[in-house]
Formats: structure tokens, C-alpha cells, sequence
């Protein structure tokens, strides 16, 4: 169902604390909605260990077949942040120390209200100014040590906030192609009775992706479809299909809602 | 840092739903933290999408390369649940009508308490029977409709409480190897001051990972530092260790735990 001029992007979040559990991303599902929102498909995502062969293996392959990489987590200051260095080994760059990463640390560190002891720029917070060469600087609204971008792939840092205000902050230079809109109403039957009709109705809709999701509340089950596509009259014309369709079950369908992310 | 008799799986988060940032996945951390209780560790997860190819190749790659695959979604009765075809197109086995699958279905249709018409086994329903030829059904003990293991591959629900259901049925069956242990302990200071020793603490440990995971609460920065590993003696030479290391700081260690996975 992938359209031929569909701009996609590939998440890479880098951190053994997600594959242990011990943290909960929260980043997926914010790129997965943002990137729509400029018309860019997140068609993929890995969570990787702070592991160098993963890394470099996961960043090359993914580099070569999406139109975008993102990746989060691994730039701090400790010895387990190795993502630059995995990226500037891919690419094939060395290292080097960024002045002008340098001057945005060395500012921060000062206008801090901290213990002189928590304001030097010791070695291990210059490490957050190397930066493969060639690289282009993401600003970081919320501490300072910059992420960076190297041809298509974008390295950000892992903690929601800072990642967020990096992103927001390079996002304008991203190329999207069309915006994917949905609509979604409630089945209150269960998936197992809506199913066969909505394949049919999927059938005649080939340019859309009507998608399921059941679910059950205080013992009555029900299923939420959703009809995604570029074009708003092709959805509006399944949607119009799709009432149809659950009332031909006997019910009425409830909770209609349709997103369109280039509003607001 | 991998050890030689290391157990791996791989986690394949399967739907359009995740990637699209509408469903928020919670089955990453729980097979995260569940796995490693049985001695195996999640060393890399994908979100992918309701692509055939996609799927396909992920499942096969993946198998090759990890001891166990784990796979969440996609084996509902609609059109978008694919994941049980793909499998089989992998391994070169057909998809077959399970009888075992279609008498649960059956019974389990039977006892709910249910309208004639939610009640019927119709054709979509039984889509939830047809099973990979060869592959052992995974028990549903929430709603019937089984999930499958074939080779090292098993394959469960997207739904949390029925993964769930599935994994604490199967998991006696996996053969894992030496279970990772961890003790935390908070340095109430930046990271960037405590990023230098603590290299030097890793070094000096080879056995054992040490995270860094900073934090920013009440305007008080800090960092939870872990240190994971399968030989609690060597956990706790590092534990000791890391302690001076804070103190020489001129802080106290707060918040110490010790997590052992195989008590209780």
C-alpha cells in the first residue's frame, strides 16, 4: 500500500535501558505523529544496545533505505555514549572538537547558578563539543550540548524534552511529502463480526489503510477503524462506506473522528 | 561487553498503529524486564509496519542472528493482521486450518455470553485458526485465539494482557543462560562531573556494564548510576567502588538498590 513518492524515516533509539525495561520511550510515539504532521512516514523503528557493531550496522542500513534516520540517545558525557563515535565511523569522518559547541557549553555552564565544582567544563562535558567534521549543529533549547545532523541522518539526545526541543528546532528543514489524514469511528461489536466486511470494503478502497483496533470496555467489545490516506475525498468516500457497513450490523457507529494534521 | 553464553532474543513490534504514534507499545519493557528474569537478554527490538517484505525480511534476519524472536501483533481476524502468513512464507510452510485452534475458538464462542450474531465462527474468525503447518499453538488464555512458536520464533498478540497471557504460558519452555543482576545508586551532582570517574570505575570493572542516567528534579541535577552484571561478587566490588568515587565528590550516595531478578 506504499505509495511511490511517500517520504519515510527510520528511528533508531540507542540505549540498553530501553531494551531492559528500565526506561519507557516516549520518543517513538512523539516522531511517529510529528514527522506525519510535515508529511514524513516513520516506516520503521529499533531500539539498539550501547553496542558499536549494532549501531554503526543499524545507522548504515537504514541510511541507504529510508529518506531519513533519526536517532536518539548516546551523546551525553559518559563512557556509554558512543553514538557520535558510531556515526562518524559509518560516515567515515573523523571526530573533532567544535568550537562553536565549545562556545554554547562554555555559556551555559557559566549563566548556571551552580557550585563552581558542577560548572567546570571538564573533559568529560567537552566530550558533548566532539562532533563528526562536516557536521551541521542542532541547537539544544534545554542544555546546551548540541545534537547534530551528517547528510541524512539526525542524532539527537534521548531525554523527551531536550529531544523535542531539537527536533522542533531542525524540523523546519526536513522535506515531506503529502501529510497522511485519518478518520475513526467506533465499531461497538466485536473485530470478529466487523473483519469480513471490512476487508471488502478495504478491497474497494485500495488507496487508503483501513486499520483495526479492538478492544474491550466493562464487557462490551467493540473495534475502532481507521482510514488513513493522503487524499481527504477518498477517505471521506470509505468513511461514508464504512457507516454504512456497521449499521448494516444492526448498530450505530459512535466516537467519529477525523485528524487532519495540517491544521492547528 | 557481550558474554560468550549470552542468551538474545529480538523483539518485532508489528502494526502500522505503533508507527504512527496512535498506539502507545508497552510489551517492549515487559518482555524487556521478563526475559532477562529467565537468563535472556533483549538485545534489540523493530517496530515495523503491515508490509509483507517488510515483515519477511525482518523475521529472517532476525532468527539468523538471535537465539529467540519474539513477535507482538498482527494475528487478529481482519485484513491488516498479516503476521501469521509472513511467517510461514519465511520458514516455506503453508498455512493450514489448526483443528485444535478451531475446537478453542469454538468453545470459547460458546461460553461467552454473546448475541447469536458475535457468536458465530464465521469465516474471519477462523482466520484466527490458521496456523503455519508444524508450528506448536501458544495458549490464549484471555481470548482463545492462539498465538504460534515455530523454530525460535514465537508468535503473540499486540494486545498487553493477552502477550502477556501468552508469555507467562511458554516462557517455562525457553532456555535461558545467566540472569543479569543490577545495583543503583543516585549521585546527587551533574553528570558531566561524575562522567570522568566513572570511566575510569568501568575500566577498572570489565564484567560488569555501568549506565549512567541523568536527571534534573526541583532544579537538582543528578544521575542514577547502574551497574549490571551476572556475578553479584563483581557487582558488588563495583558498588563499593562507586560509592568512594561519589564521596571524593563531597556527596553521599542516596536512593541505593539492588535488584536481583531470580528473587521472588
Amino acid at each position: 500500500m506504499a505509495k511511490s513518492k511517500e517520504v519515510t524515516a527510520c528511528l533508531l533509539i540507542i540505549g540498553n535501558e530501553v531494551l531492559s525495561g528500565r526506561t519507557h520511550d516516549a520518543n517513538l510515539p512523539y516522531l511517529g505523529e510529528n514527522l506525519n504532521k510535515i508529511g514524513i512516514r516513520l516506516a520503521e523503528a529499533r531500539a539498539l544496545p550501547d553496542v558499536e557493531a549494532e549501531i554503526c550496522g543499524a545507522v548504515d542500513q537504514c541510511r541507504r533505505k529510508f529518506d531519513y534516520v533519526f536517532t536518539t540517545g548516546g551523546i551525553g558525557p559518559t563512557h556509554d555514549d558512543i553514538t557520535t563515535a558510531c556515526i562518524a565511523k559509518v560516515f567515515g569522518v573523523p571526530v573533532v572538537r567544535n568550537q562553536e559547541a565549545v562556545r554554547r557549553l562554555t555559556e551555559y555552564m557559566k549563566a548556571k547558578n551552580l557550585d563552581p565544582n558542577d560548572r567546570a567544563l571538564n573533559e568529560a562535558r567537552l566530550k558533548m563539543a566532539d562532533i563528526p567534521e562536516g557536521a551541521t549543529l542542532i541547537d539544544n533549547p534545554v542544555s546546551a550540548a548540541p545534537g547534530f545532523n551528517i547528510e541524512n541522518v539526525f542524532v539527537m539526545a534521548g531525554v523527551p524534552p531536550i529531544m523535542r526541543g531539537m527536533f522542533e528546532g531542525f524540523k523546519g528543514r526536513l522535506k515531506g511529502g503529502a501529510v497522511m489524514r485519518s478518520h475513526s469511528m467506533t465499531a461497538p461489536v466485536p473485530e470478529g463480526r466487523v473483519a469480513g466486511p471490512l476487508t471488502e470494503l478495504q478491497k474497494r478502497h485500495p488507496d487508503v489503510e483501513i486499520g483495526s483496533y479492538p478492544f474491550k470496555r466493562e464487557n462490551q467489545f467493540g473495534a475502532t477503524l481507521v482510514i488513513r490516506g493522503t487524499d481527504p475525498d477518498e477517505i471521506a468516500a470509505a468513511a461514508e462506506e464504512m457507516r454504512r457497513m456497521i449499521r448494516e450490523l444492526g448498530v450505530e457507529p459512535v466516537n467519529e473522528t477525523t485528524d487532519d494534521p495540517t491544521a492547528g
